[in-house]
């Protein structure tokens, strides 16, 4: 997929209130600030930045049982699937900056609107499946998952704010990478449906390139079907990237990060990304901040052609005497 | 073995002497103020607490030939090896927190009265098995193997304070992971014995999965023995653990380290465990002292059944509409 | 080739001007203050030190073309390259520390002069084999390649003060590792002439191992050839080696920079290395510097008999009762 061409429509999606910790709603200004579109024309993508979402507060928007939230965040995400359906309508890959993971839903949601039959491929350190009924913390960005697998639907409360989402992923086409912290309701759901999950046992046990093998070949047995890769920066270690809201030490490095993007990209079937949790807020330093937004836009670099190997055009013509 | 039951039996071994930096006595302290004990019990394992073991000093403890303070570090090993007795007696997977390496004779020592024939996994930077004719330092925590390995017995001098100390270990029940900082005297050893060693070397070369299941056919070999895991903290690299008495650039990533207590977890044959040369003091900064604590407490946890892929108990029961 | 003895000749060449940092002029004298030569002895080495090359500036050196500092580029490697051929004269595997990457030309045309037909292993993050016609900067630290390799001569311009250099190593000849960030007309360079490359994602892909086994097969392809070792610090990940000029993320860990000298060891054909682009000022504190010059001591050492699993004269005698 190197140097082929992609179009990307991109758009920012400036919010937190998925999750506690604010300063996550800057990471789509501080990923385009770090050059994100000039970079990805450069390697020659046609680039159409849809500039950020903008969100409204719910006002009295109590908790739902432990669901922090419900009404903001359904709002947003209804505001993002519209934008993202759009996108796509356009004719773009969407590429989705957050924002927490939250964001997942809208995003998804608005995808599959348009691609009916989506396997999504789910970067993380962390699982996002918990329902409203086993999530720890009542965070939204921890459950988005549950929202949208069919096989969960029965175990679903209807949850004010939420209840329009429709479940549009099964479970067969969801496929885990770098989880490393699991609540036991999530390690339940993941086995009682089977769903395919490399966690960094897995990754160790492997290699990378075995495991983006198995993932393709999980991802290739249905059929050649659309991808959603969503990828939450907190996959890769937090020497890497430390300025995001729930670092897990043992994380992908960033070869890893990156290598998965390279062989995501080589599929020709990624149709739309999501690139977020990048918080800088949470960095105690410049250089942190830095490593984290300079990984998060090389992950996407990677999703639209960029090899580390290097490329030249198809039609370069090479300077001599 | 995750999520199986285990019995785990802790203490704290607060001695320093086996090598001239103090600040490692503070290990113990340290590795159950980072919240070992509430961390083990909330993974499902029954903990006892034995406390921390009190030593004395004994006075005019000269060096005998280049061996330093022989006498203290022989009679701290022996109060250490009737602790460990006890808590083997007592039915529990002891758990020792170190202090220095020398303690791993005691430990050994205490485990092998109460189990007749063990197997040794040995994770460490260092082989620790220099006698006191070939130690180029003196310090006992690079010689306790020595004492221990029943071929080296001849090549052993007798040394005040030490000699009540029988050799309980086949050379062929050992097994290193992690060394790359070995002397010229102990690779002598370690040839010439045919003990299985897996530097740093091997591990780049095979991967740390092959190594562990290289490891388990070796030490399955020859039966289902109990394992006595002896963990020195410096075999993690001192991006991770700087916070040790003799650090060595070049070490197991985090996850490697990891790794290997999943593995040794799964044989279900851990009877015995040392995390040892945790030295708070060598910290440059308190974010060294807490990765390196974290790290330690990590591999404890790895031991007893934490996976990163996630757990729930078996009698888990989702919560539902 | 541990143990093995090894007749090291060192020469420092304390040049910058193939690229515009000053800084890394400094690298020999850092290389040697960190013990190199007393290390290489104490592994058994003869060694001999040749000093450092004084170099002389040439006046009115404008550009040629893009070509920045032909002539004092372009004279220094002449000095270079006879100092080189003294020291294989002399019978010794000759190891230059530079300095920039531009010394590979007099590193390399004065090698062969000596030794007919030559390998070059190129460890590096860059190909530095962009042409004076395809350069983006004009420094010539990132052409040298170009100006050896004889597929290339037909698209070299002559540029004064260069055009002495003949091309000496054929396409075939070259083996890459490392590679993550190269040029467009590198790229095409690299794929028209089929040259060998193991960029970063084949390393990732592969693992070292493969890696290089696949570089020894190759480079065995054609005979056993001298090895000429080029070894750009910044081959290695900047988390390890900072202190360079052009630093890329993503790079070897530690641990494979190092299992690279130990394999290229074992082949006992290594008859020059260079061991370049270690710059002090690029440095933002002491232990930048450090952890980057101690990198590049080891990877010398590694070359010349030091091995992770230890090692032991031949005829060493375990002291004993
Ligand atoms: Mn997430
Ligand atoms: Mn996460
Ligand atoms: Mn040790
Ligand atoms: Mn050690
Ligand atoms: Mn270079
Ligand atoms: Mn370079």
């Amino acid at each position: 997929c190197a140097r082929a061409h992609h179009s990307v429509g991109v758009v920012g999606a400036p919010f937190w209130k998925g999750q506690p910790k604010d300063g996550v709603e800057k990471g789509p200004d501080f990923i385009r600030g770090a050059g994100l579109v000039e970079k990805l024309r450069k390697q020659g993508c046609t680039v159409k930045d849809y500039g950020n979402v903008t969100f409204q507060d719910v006002s009295n928007d109590s908790p739902v049982g432990k669901v922090q939230r419900p009404q903001t965040v359904g709002l947003a995400n209804q505001r993002l699937a519209d934008v993202v359906k759009a996108i796509k309508n356009d004719g773009y890959i969407c590429v989705m900056l957050g924002g927490d993971h939250s964001l997942a839903i809208g995003s998804i949601v608005g995808h599959a609107a348009i691609k009916k039959d989506l396997s999504v491929v789910w970067v993380d350190a962390h699982a996002d499946i918990n329902t409203p009924l086993t999530t720890p913390t009542g965070n939204i960005h921890g459950q988005p998952m549950s929202f949208l697998i069919k096989e969960l639907h029965c175990k679903m409360p209807v949850v004010p704010g939420l209840s329009w989402i429709k479940p549009c992923i099964s479970a067969n086409d969801l496929v885990y990478i770098g989880l490393r912290d699991v609540d036991p309701g999530e390690h339940y759901i993941l086995k009682s449906l089977g769903i395919k999950a490399f966690s960094i046992t897995e990754v160790d046990r492997l290699g990378i390139a075995k495991v983006m093998e198995q993932t393709c070949d999980h991802v290739f047995s249905r059929g050649k079907k659309p991808i959603h890769l969503s990828y939450d920066i907190d996959a890769i270690d937090p020497m890497v990237s430390p300025a995001t809201g729930t670092p897990v030490v043992g994380g992908l490095t960033y070869r890893e990060g990156i290598y998965i993007t390279e062989v995501i990209c080589q599929t020709d079937l990624l149709s739309a990304l999501d690139m977020v949790e990048v918080n800088p807020k949470q960095a105690k330093t410049d250089d942190e901040i830095k490593s984290t937004v300079n990984a998060a836009v090389d992950v996407v670099l990677g999703c639209f052609g960029r090899v580390r190997e290097g490329s030249h055009p198809p039609d370069y013509w090479m300077p001599h005497l």
